[in-house]
């Protein structure tokens, strides 16, 4: 989803940005014919994306630069890991570190971020998997049961666009890079339906089921239709109106179990509103298909990578 | 430092990313002539960075919308705090919001974080202060006594070049909003010597004074030079090629100390590597002239804005 | 769904694609400031698109110039009828003149293709309704009998990717002008499984029901996924697999309404192949929900639109 | 005329627009180091145009791609020939062949139609070497005469400032495929007089001699003066002023014929005004220099080309 | 011909590669809301030119910076005259005075360069007649006799293609303020055969004639066709293949007069090659129509313009 | 400091600017497969810069190109000396000939008259040793002694902000090539103190001094502080103020000298207004350290490079 041609381009005006007038030290330090090599290697554990886009850095630069990339993205690796090698002219090599490393050093914490909700939620049905080993055991009694989702296998995590302007191709592939999913890219291609849009056709006289089916009539036939809900009883109204997808906004635990009995498997059913890494298991165990978590990318801490030469 | 046409065109490239055809849930749904107004509230407490960044996300989609800000940048503000009203053509206030709030919740995100790191920095003085005040008092008798810079009357919180590729003049302006101050803004504009660097010039027979007066002959006489030394036993040489800055990269506390005393204020002193708000006072206490933070800008967390119609 | 960002970049390239030295006939022969009115005026029936547009290539060049719009996007006009008022500088109306009705007689002949293809489908609804009133009379007794759609109140005519380069939110608005549907905008936002896919997947040991649950897991939630197929005994692994659409390609009108039954509203059934105007009415007889149409895109002709000064 | 430069920008852009988030579907199905090859079929007769391009499309998204072109530029194909053979990574072929086809199918759209004006004009100066062959038999009597142009060997077909906006180039050059000759690119490198320049001009105090003088005196030595005339009485002062050319616009045929034998060699004669295949042949005979054909451009068939794995 | 769009666009660039990060000076001294007004005053005597690029840098940093011209490109202006008078933001009108000038000085020095040949060639005439009226008296006798060129009404300056990258057109433009004439824009609109075209068609069997009408048959009918000759036995072949333009490329004033008599009207005349201020005179006098200068761009000295607050 | 990609950016645009329909007369009379071999040749002495210009407007165009250089940049090269050779395809050798030789003519104009400078100003070190070795001669007693600058080896010719727009990134580095220093590279990168700015903050109570340790405080500690003085008497609060370099602006030769004593070694001082060869060594023999130079870029005469094939 993140072409080569996005890639590109990024990495043009990110070096640009950051040398307009070139690098000025080692253009007075280093031999313009001396060769070198150097190791990307993480101080922290981690999980792998971008390394295409650092490799894209330094080609972008200089075509003669060769990498080599020894993790794929998605993959995680530990602290003092090697995870590429670059080699190539010195003075390239020290003047594109910085770009490299701030794409990547984010799309890693991006990944790695996501990678941690994925796990909490994938740990649940580990669990169940496991209490139901130890069956007639005791020590699990008191847990709410684990319910699988209706319409995906596992409940997914998901992001949002609150991402950086600019980036977002880059972080929304980060996060399918940590075992996320990509809500959608924009505004153009899908619907999102909250208060302020049914309060205006509200004024025109349709109801929620009513303005759903409204706005059916009109978007093309491969647009799919979500629907924001703040309360439990407008859900009826959501699904006689055959919303794809209905969004539990900010809902209690509870009630967002009550959601789901409710929808029954009759649209989508994505919760939303501050998920946090404590909560996000607990949500999952309620049978909610998408679990869509703004931090993902408007919260980012980047994953420490040094450049050894 | 951030200059309205650099923000009209981010702007415009983060409208189109997000709309590439158009909104078309509000085309769906809301009236063309439909108008609103909506307000800018914040969730959290903060800095205000990118108040006309803000707006400018909002004019550049709709010269029509009107934006009346009521903090400026580099105020704080309260959590429940109206910062912006809005107004204007409904569609268009709905579909410029989450650009708006993308740039604006990051940016205040930076200056938020960096008037925290300058908040500890400042209180130092403070409680130097207040000691002085309560003099013949014990109570802080064990502590290290706080040494005011050589160079600038308190010691800078700055930033460096983690920033996040195209953001670049968004985010060091931030830092500036938060009571930061701007290391240098790319490669071309000022000279940083590291190891690399002077591994060339000494394989063609130059020591470090030689390198940096190697340097010092080319470029232009406006050009700082920053070196950076990773060893107290490297601080006399730096000096003696009329560094302008001295950079302790990763240095103890004691040593920062030490290499303050060593320098003398012949130089600009620098502290870097890792700095995190625990550590920070006691760096500043050393007497250094600036303490660099890469996290202001590649570690962010948003500040939770909303747009409340 | 077509912004005026992208409206006002594609007029500037225009512009300057037109006259990247000026316009050296009106610089040499009318005083720089003499002012006109000019008039839009159709020398043929059509349906407008594009009005905004050929507003926007004027203001453009000069955001003195008044346009006075008398039709609006979506509105039938007749030769000889008045669809704009223009006034300004005299130059700069001759100047924009021919990129304004570049991009205007295109749209409007996008439009027009488009209304005719839908007039054909509503037509067979209103024949329907004259039969049923006619009740009792024999003369269309051999007509097969008109099927509404499962998914849509009507059959929609959509359009397809095969668009003019760099142009695509035109042509797809331009169809919308004319009654038609969008279909996906792009290779991003829709999946459409074509043999070549199926094939790939096969040879990993997927089935096409398979095939749909292996992409279904892997792309967002809010994604739709078509499936083509060649054949009607493809039709039931396709639904198997839980496709949102299924597209007849290239099928017997015979086929397409044994596919309509066999699919029975489990799918949306879209047609496609060659439509022309002939054999469109009889197609959406069958009761496809969508009918796409390359021809609306790729092989328009002009509405002849002229500006009368 | 068509540069790599600019087919090389426009691939870019085009792909850009069809999958700014790559190509999903591709993603989920075909493995990344699948390769495999196409043949570019044409599904009708026609004249190539664009084969270049066509090449750039794949190449610009994935430089490995080969393409292989069986025809070149300007050349006929028949219903079924292979015209290009392209061979690669799968995922790439699949993602790259719209985009490639819609340049393609639309200028081989463009120089077919071209071809067919040309081969109508060419007909009457074979069936005119015929007649002269047959001479003594009395089947042509009726028939006027075909006179020969002066300034030129035979009547050329030209193409007009009526290209779709952003693609002038890649039309003017399938114009020139087709055998046709290209008009002035724009309204920089040629003055074309039309009523409203000369009425201005008029107003000061200039008749439409003095205008071409006064035109002439302005611009550069190696530009062209053409004027427009309505009526055959303009002529004289035309061709006092100087004209280099002088178009008859929507004149009679007889009227035609009576401008070339009053400009008698003088200027290069153009006819313009809703050509048509039946009438052009008429026109050419009267000896006009240039026929001008708006449809050439605003009204393309594309030619329906496949590209078959 | 210097169009508002190719202004804006340059403008928006000079400022970016002035102030890509804001005019720190400003911003730390000047108040953000005082205005002010500044002169632009010439501080020699010149010919004005790009009075209106002057204005559009500055709004093209502050819509609300108001510039009123007091002269008009084309006008001599005397050292210490006012040229325009400007108002705004103080801020802004010093960070846009360099950007402004830089354009200004140069196009005023490329007029006033110009205008400086033109003078020399007007010259010619006045002294002709002024011989006239002095009939009888001897004090010119030794001198060639003034003769006026057969295509034009004066021997045109014209300008070259020898112009700084980016800024042709403004380049271009400033010529025309000095009274000079434009050659061709470019590689595109007009046709300037040299020796190295004619050999590649000498290899293809056509001699200078035949290569001309080669090329004939293969341009637009609007298309100049300028050949460029060495010697003066090239001129006959040049007049038998109908070349629009002669250029007598470094000719003698003895064999550039002899060309002109060859030629006799048949073809406008060039005359090119290292033309001076001093020698101009005598070239124009052999009745040449066009004089071709490269320095006129290539070897600009600015006129020295300065910004009085 | 001139980046590859700065180059090809340019490179790209001038051969647009150039050709953006292509090359009609290589079109019409070259072969598309012949390949030729051409030498840049340069028609007087001068001082190279732009070879890897020269070289990248041909690759850029035609990527199979091969230049070789046969100098540097920074070299001296004689007239008649061959600079480079160029071997590829002939019709793309001649398209891009002259763009590749607009460039390097003006850089190397820039290079040659920078040199001239810079010679005059080495001169005088040389005179002084010639004098010193001359011991006990009396013919130069008469002359002021020659004064070493304080901060720098010898007085270094500097260039400004007076560059053409769009370019600065090439006339900077050409000033290098001839021997010269860069000032700053525009308003973000140094802080340049004139008398509106300092006006401003004498409103808000700050003298000079003051004035500098108020802009100090404000600017990032990289930022280099210059102040431009008219007159003696404002040095010393430069100096108390801290100033970086001192600018003494159209001082009199008598002045500077003064100036330079005043400062004695503890700011920088930089002389500037009006410099011309004449004047250039006498002010250097003062012994300031930076002589700027406007003239170096905004008054620049193209060495005469031609291509011979």
């Amino acid at each position: 989803m993140l072409t080569q041609q996005v890639i590109r381009r990024a990495a043009e005006a990110a070096l640009e940005e950051d040398a307009p007038y070139g690098d000025i030290t080692v253009e007075t330090t280093i031999p313009a014919e001396e060769t070198g090599t150097a190791r990307l290697v993480s101080r922290e554990t981690g999980v792998m994306s971008g390394i295409g886009v650092f490799a894209t850095a330094f080609t972008t630069l200089d075509p003669d630069i060769e990498v080599t990339a020894l993790v794929r993205d998605g993959e995680r690796f530990e602290a003092g890991q090697t995870l590429a090698e670059v080699s190539g002219r010195m003075r390239d090599l020290l003047t594109a570190e910085r770009v490299a490393l701030n794409f990547t050093q984010r799309m890693c914490g991006i990944a790695t971020m996501t990678a941690a909700f994925v796990d909490r939620v994938d740990a649940i049905y580990r669990d169940c998997a496991d209490t139901n080993d130890r069956a007639n055991t005791n020590d699990r009694e008191s847990t709410a049961p684990v319910r699988t989702p209706r319409t995906f296998a596992r409940t997914r995590i998901a992001d949002t666009r609150k991402t950086t302007p600019g980036l977002r191709p880059f972080e929304k592939y980060a996060v399918t890079c940590g075992g996320g999913h990509n809500h959608r890219y924009g505004l153009s291609d899908a619907v999102m339906v909250k208060d302020n849009h049914l309060a205006a056709l509200a004024a025109a006289g349709l109801d929620m089921a009513g303005a759903i089916r409204h706005i059916r009539e009109r978007v093309g036939h491969t647009t799919h239709i979500e629907v924001e809900v703040d309360r439990l009883d407008q859900i009826p109204a959501a699904l006689a109106g055959g919303a794809d997808t209905i969004m539990l906004d900010n809902f209690s635990l509870a009630d967002t179990a009550r959601g789901v009995d409710l929808i029954d498997g009759r649209a989508i059913v994505e919760a939303s509103g501050n998920m946090t890494l404590d909560r996000v298991a607990a949500v999952a165990a309620t049978g909610v298909d998408v679990i869509s978590v703004g931090a993902l990318t408007h919260s980012v801490r980047s994953i420490d990578l040094g450049l050894d030469m």
